[in-house]
């Protein structure tokens, strides 16, 4: 029944079946076009591998590359143990230099390909470095390279119930419900998408995090998705309820100091490394948001860390405890607070503690400040946590290349010793000398088909796990790296489209929601669309008018020393640049400065007219990416380019929508005019004032 | 760069590309086999229509036979306008006899093939069937058939913020806060699925409804399906809830005698029907488990259901008024509430109102009699609702054939006009000569990639839209059906397989859940896994205890005159099968009858022996489902092996834990040994007892 198919049919054939739905993320790796292969990888036909790639990482390793090696190359990739017949060598040298234990070295020459490590982890991330050039159809050159972050990690604000804090993306993947029994081929394919990036650590649960999963039970289905990730070089890490030994254990209290609290986490610590012996610890967010911590008892961060880090040292476990916490008594502004509860306690921390802060000083928002904390803790190893899915920044809907954010983040210079003491450089352990080191990405993965709901999301999560493996990249290498991988086979056309939009967009969101230095302007809970007006809520720190204090006169918060002195946490240096309002950078200007309207900006307009004008340049380049989006119509997968084009139809929309909402309350705080002859709003303030939007996703479900 | 790829790498690419996710159920049209499309169907070349088929939907007919029928057969079927060249003629006739206006006559000679039919509906059902028949490499026949009901409904218990009420495959597919800008392919994919077997309505959202869906911006939201939907022969409901004039209306009641009420709802109601003209109706549950409705106001159901029928009657809307409705002041048998509500309002409702009815009196038991109802409203044409999520039939997990539950409820024999008065001739309208017929199935339907989540869910869903359109059916073809479209390039040992596990799998689920007619008895409010021992809830009638009454004497409730005598309900024909506790047929006893544990049964064994022996077969069943599917390993595409079997062992290890959970439980109550020689649960009734699952799925979830 052998028999051949012309193209004709191979194209409906491809059509009918797969519908190009993003799953296969950049990995689709299908056979090449046949005059590739007969002229850059024809010689390919067999590998060798050293006896002592045979861990579980290194059989996998072996498998993935003759797997996929095979389905590229149109042929089965055999091993061969004789070495000399042999175009392909993977090799242990425990004494290699120029790269770390996760590090790799492909060498190239005269038709040989010899990948060299330290350890098989660092064989499969080479024989993936390996497979993502043939996938590419790129010529095979050396490459040496080693991660600069140790611990590279996903944080998945997941709950127990398959729903998902701030996720857009649909339902969890991890079906808690029938697990362990029931093995979703996605947990596999989930890992091999993230080793091919570098990340080798994910926090399964919420932040917000629930007891449950510490059940005797919930340990054996973390187990079987440990079983699953071990092969690539991914550990599990869970959050830690702090109230736990209450809730499941039933004692009196959580006090850190309890010697029945202390006993209990030990316990439970043991029994989780009994079943996940490469467990990779906790991470908890204490007394923040209401959740339980030390301070519930008294004590403070450093003795609830500390308390389950020397449980988790025996067993190489790290504790990454979260800086995100602001006080219940409101006195002073929340921009300050880790700083002032964090800072005293460096030193105090085990040596497997990490504290995890995020970007900026209040949450995520489209443009921050970075933490005033990077640079203020020498002795304590800070984790830096990004945000991936899109909480402040469209959401779901938005295409909004997320590097560009990152790497103004990573790039930026806190002077904590002297000039060039970027943030990049204190995450990494260069300026501390940290013995640990980490970075964080909340997930922005869901039950959606490709993974991520919005197509281009995927090119976020590219990003996160690229960054944290090297945090010194440039956002439009990743972004060439992602389309180049993930349009592998469209039209160069549409390639440039695809960089272009992940390009422009991330400072078109900053102009179009949250211009000159806004920010945290948007609706209560769900956060989803403008809430310039938002201003009765439980704290005052939760509404937007705490943040813009936009009234007749001005507009910002002034951090400066006549205000908050925030500005004062920061390195001299640093805080010089923003210190005055006629130098301080348009971009940051009202998170430092309460600003009159009548203000004369850089660009020579009135702080009005400019934001007006600020406002509107977000919308006009987001209608231009949809125009560049209309262009490519055809180049690709229909539903494919249907899906990008529906939520930049939606981004357009909602764009306007911000601009308008924005500026409408704007005008009717300050009661001026709309300057001729530029944009305003078609409708008073009132009116988006009563849109509501009780069922926008990512919050708690409510019928 | 035209090129050939030789078979091997075919299997590359598909096994790389799709790794069988379901998501084409039955319908995953490929090239067929060179050498049946050479034999059987190589004169076709030329399709031809009439001009009259040219609306949306004969359009789209049309579409589907040259897509689909072009990638089989593996050329372009073109039309021709030319009939004598043509080898299938699409043609409407208005006077055919033998058919009704859904209905299609294929006639097939000469190697000319005619589809005809009263309408363009018709004639896709026409083309569907055809496109089954080639999928199937079968001989072109003649097929004269219509649908013998005529509103064929999946009701969809979505919420609004994507959560599914009793949903076991993932979020809600419809993606209500992108639409109606983002249009999912899958949305048409659903409406494909659903025409191929004949569904014509799907009711959107929970019958627990959201007065928000009647919101201006959701009514576009829902028009957008509707015309993804509308060339599918498709039409979209909405559930009304009651109270909406005042949530949505600020009216200061929902008094369906109120004129400003009926005014709202006749305004929201021309509303609707601008946007949707083809818009289908409501469905409503008022007055039931707090829902609110016109006995609030101390009006009655059909004071209600007339309020809305009459607005939407210009607009040729229907009202389906679910009888699922029981007293909040609990003073009579649950079984009975329904009937003795809503019989005395037989007469009273439009004529464009239909009263939706469960199967059984209870909730959609894994055995459940016929709803006393059935026959005993002639005026009031009555709708059947079943339930396709499997709620109480091992919800996500349990491979259980419902075409069996479902077929033994249509062929129940209710005598209500003599002998042969069966559920299906109530419900198709034969027995009472209702005018408007109609069928309700709760959808299973979830973001899942296969739709289901459990593979055979599949043959669920395909099950009820069959026997909506033909409630005569024997499961055994429909099992057929199903397993030779969705399995089509498997093996005989594959299909006879999976055919089997569905012909079996339904009496063995009764039996290791619910042997001998006990109901009930699941665990309180997710109704995941046995709870027997459930006794204090809000409500008795939510409690098992209430309905298997077990204690030292006996197990069973009765409903004979002795007891509630709710078997006084159903004609005398029908409860003499079942009054006396001796002729009383096993599969229902403990439904009808409070027997002694030491009640001689037909096997002649006592009762309790008879119940462990009952439960031990369905283990014992379902261990056979297990092995026969290990024996068709690498039979199929591995991925579905996997997914099946997970199952399948989740299935077993629960049977086992009703089996034991049950038995331990009643063993407790009756203080009996167990008798020597047969399977005795390995723990007593107190450790099932503390097993807890909060969060299993298909609750409101929490966190």
């Amino acid at each position: 029944m052998k028999y051949f198919l012309p193209l004709f049919y191979t194209i409906i054939l491809v059509t009918t079946l797969s519908a190009n739905n993003g799953y296969k993320l950049w990995l689709d790796y299908k056979p090449l076009d046949k005059n590739t292969v007969q002229k850059k990888y024809n010689y390919i036909k067999y590998f060798n591998a050293d006896n002592t790639i045979n861990d579980e990482i290194g059989a996998n390793a072996k498998s993935l590359l003759t797997k996929h090696l095979s389905t590229m190359l149109r042929k089965k990739i055999d091993f061969n143990s004789n070495k000399s017949q042999c175009q392909i060598i993977l090799a242990i040298d425990n004494n290699i230099a120029n790269i770390n234990d996760e590090g790799f070295e492909i060498k190239f020459r005269n038709k040989k390909l010899t990948i060299e490590a330290r350890t098989t982890k660092g064989i499969l991330y080479g024989v993936m470095r390996l497979l993502a050039m043939v996938h590419e159809s790129k010529d095979l050159v050396n490459v040496t390279d080693s991660p600069k972050i140790q611990n590279r990690i996903l944080n998945h604000w997941d709950n127990i119930d398959r729903t998902i804090e701030r996720g857009y993306a649909g339902f969890s993947i991890w079906n808690w419900h029938e697990l362990p029994d029931a093995i979703d081929p996605r947990y596999e394919d989930y890992a091999m998408a993230n080793a091919s990036i570098g990340i080798n650590g994910t926090v399964l649960t919420n932040v917000n995090a629930n007891a449950i999963v510490l059940r005797e039970d919930y340990i054996q289905k973390t187990a079987a998705l440990a079983n699953v990730f071990r092969k690539y070089g991914i550990k599990v890490y869970l959050t830690a309820r702090f109230s736990a030994p209450m809730e499941l254990g039933k004692l009196k209290t959580a006090d850190p100091l309890d010697p029945q609290v202390i006993a209990w986490w030990k316990n439970k610590i043991d029994e989780i490394y009994k079943v996940i012996p490469d467990f990779g610890g906790f991470l908890v967010k204490a007394n923040s948001e209401g959740q339980p911590g030390p301070q519930d008892y008294g004590r403070i961060h450093a003795d609830g860390a500390n308390m389950l880090a020397s449980a988790l040292l025996p067993h190489k476990g790290i504790v990454m405890w979260r800086a995100f916490v602001y006080s219940h008594a409101l006195n002073e502004d929340r921009f300050m607070q880790a700083y002032k509860e964090f800072v005293p306690l460096d030193g105090k921390f085990l040596s497997n503690v990490l504290i995890q802060v995020k970007n900026g000083p209040i949450d995520f928002q489209p443009r921050e400040p970075v933490h005033p904390l990077f640079g203020a803790m020498p002795k304590t190893p800070l984790m830096l946590e990004f945000q991936i899915t899109k909480e402040y920044l469209g959401q779901g809907t938005h295409l909004v290349g997320l590097a560009n954010m990152y790497t103004e983040v990573l790039s930026t210079d806190t002077y904590a010793k002297g000039q060039g003491s970027t943030v990049a450089k204190i995450i990494d352990g260069t300026v501390h000398g940290y013995n640990t080191t980490g970075i964080a990405g909340v997930a922005n993965i869901g039950t959606a088909f490709n993974w991520t709901g919005n197509y281009f999301g995927q090119a976020d999560w590219y990003a996160f796990g690229r960054l944290a493996w090297n945090p010194y990249m440039h956002a439009d290498t990743i972004f060439k790296e992602w389309v180049n991988a993930t349009f592998v086979s469209n039209s160069t056309k549409v390639k440039n489209t695809a960089i272009q939009l992940l390009d422009e967009s991330h400072e078109a969101c900053v102009s179009y929601m949250t211009p000159l230095g806004l920010h945290h302007i948007m609706a209560e809970g769900h956060h989803y669309g403008p809430g310039p007006r938002v201003d009765s809520l439980q704290r005052a720190d939760w509404t937007a008018v705490y943040y813009h204090k936009a009234n007749e006169n001005g507009i910002g918060f002034d951090r400066t020393a006549s205000g908050s002195n925030a500005l004062g946490l920061y390195n001299a240096q640093f805080s010089a640049i923003y210190n005055d309002v006629n130098a301080c950078p348009d971009a940051f200007l009202l998170w430092y400065h309460h600003v009159p309207w009548q203000h004369k900006m850089k660009s020579g307009r009135d702080l009005w007219t400019e934001m007006i004008t600020k406002y509107d340049d977000g919308v006009k380049t987001v209608k231009g990416m949809l125009t560049k989006w209309e262009n490519v119509r055809g180049g690709m997968d229909e539903d494919l380019y249907k899906s990008v084009h529906d939520h930049l139809s939606i981004q357009y929309k909602e764009a306007q929508w911000w601009r308008d909402a924005g500026l409408s309350y704007f005008q009717h705080r300050s009661g001026l005019p709309y300057p001729a002859g530029i944009v305003h709003p078609p409708h008073d303030y009132k009116y988006y004032k009563n849109i509501t939007h009780p069922y926008a996703p990512g919050l708690k479900p409510k019928w």
